[in-house]
């Protein structure tokens, strides 16, 4: 086990790269950092961290290698000429991209003896360090074991979900689904808002109430998800579609683009197809997987 | 001014007008109420309220009527035979529709001498009577004032929102889309995970963590739109996409249909071919309304 104040290096100095390696330094790591772009490292030197010269170098430096960048294509760019030096310490990679490729990645490591955890980051750069960050982390438990004292220094959660590598990115990619989906729904909202002469500002509170809505729903969805049965006592997916379709036929008349709702109404009025209109709304979960008529 | 045990009359007895006529009967109002499906009524008549025959002798019990029915369309055939009766009394439609519906169908109420307000409710029929109780009214302030005593105990907030008849259903059909949005991205997100072998009830409590965010993103958004600043300090359009990608792959893979995270990322790919690829996500408010290529 790592003790509390062990080298950690930070691979890639986005605004998420530098937020990690100044948590590290906050806690009183001794950090090793390195950028394709190097002057991305200045602020963190100027406040104790190491800039190494290369990716190998910095890898070199300490037990624990943390690398988060744009994708995967990036990470293997950058750890492909650093897997000696890695070789015998550990890879936590932080960067979001799909499962199979936390997979791939993972494979990689173990053929070039790299101890590897693949991880992701739930929470915006903000928080990491205080109490509300969340990562995620899933690969052999013993690693993650050795490494918490270190890792925990990123702040709030930080969450094991199991030895399968890929299981942080499938939390990841459904999390930022839910994520993005909903984003997408805000601003839309706001565009339909402002077409109608009402101020963003005006919306937020109440659009805040829409989200306080929701962690009961979660709950309420995933009962059903997990175990097949969509009770419709509450809401229909009939009226959903019909509260859908005011919606798309107002923001047409404002001349807004339509198609993320036309695209989710789509999806509704096939379950009402399939006889399944007096459901609940989770049950497009399973909609969802059923292939759609050929477009 | 209505006093507190004023007579009400409810017109639609779906859930949630059932559970209109309930909170006005729990607060001691003579409760009035007629359903098209008369056996709708049973229940509450045996709670104390009376069952009409016909909505004009409904409508002419009460000083103040309440509909609430699936659309405009069965609020007009319900209320036009009841004209007469409705003649010098307020109705309160608090029907989902559109705002060019409000305010034709308040145009209609001031040529026949009916008093209006047209509302919108925000939270699930369970809410109704208590303090998560979100209604929404707008219309004619005096009107709003009078009928207060007995709107308020439907629960919770009752807000008014301005005169123009339309400005509720502006506010209700911008927060239905986020909400309805959301919920697409929420069974989506169910979808994937169990795809990848994650139970529903694992991902939820990281579900509502990502319902914890949105908060604090509401009101940053709403100063940019409002602003028409669109900074990306924290996260940019160009990163959204990559990350939709990531999910679309996943999804694809899974063979899941992905219509919603398509299209929004057409509007994110349209924003960055726009030049806005740093900018914050909020962008796409206003991109949204701009016209779309010819598709």
């Amino acid at each position: 086990m790592t003790d509390d104040r062990s080298p950690v290096t930070v691979l890639g100095l986005g605004p998420m790269g530098r937020a990690l390696a100044a948590a590290f330094l906050d806690r009183g790591h001794p950090t090793t950092v390195w950028n394709r772009t190097a002057s991305r490292a200045e602020a963190l030197a100027a406040r104790g961290a190491t800039a190494a010269a290369t990716a190998a170098e910095a890898a070199a430096a300490s037990p624990l290698t943390v690398v988060c960048v744009l994708d995967y294509d990036v990470v293997e760019a950058i750890t492909g000429p650093a897997a000696g030096e890695l070789k015998g310490r550990t890879l936590v990679n932080l960067t979001a991209d799909t499962p199979e490729r936390a997979r791939r990645t993972a494979s990689w490591a173990a053929a070039h003896g790299i101890d590897y955890l693949d991880g992701a980051i739930m929470t915006p750069t903000a928080t990491i360090g205080g109490p509300e960050a969340v990562v995620l982390y899933s690969g052999p438990e013993e690693v993650y074991r050795a490494h918490l004292p270190t890792l925990s220094g990123l702040g709030g959660t930080a969450a094991y979900l199991g030895a399968d590598p890929g299981r942080a990115a499938a939390h990841d990619v459904a999390l930022l689904d839910l994520f993005w989906t909903s984003m997408s729904g805000l601003v839309h909202a706001f565009a339909l808002a402002s077409a109608e002469g009402v101020r963003a500002a005006d919306l937020a509170p109440f659009a805040k109430g829409i989200g306080a809505l929701l962690p009961g729903i979660v709950d309420e969805f995933a009962g059903h998800v997990d175990s097949g049965r969509h009770p419709g006592d509450e809401s229909t997916i009939l009226s959903a579609a019909a509260s859908m379709e005011h919606i798309v036929h107002t923001a047409r008349v404002r001349g807004l683009d339509t198609g993320v709702l036309d695209a989710a109404l789509a999806v509704a009025r096939r379950a009402v197809d399939a006889g399944h209109g007096s459901d609940s709304f989770s049950r497009l979960a399973e909609v969802l997987g059923t292939q759609a008529p050929a477009r």
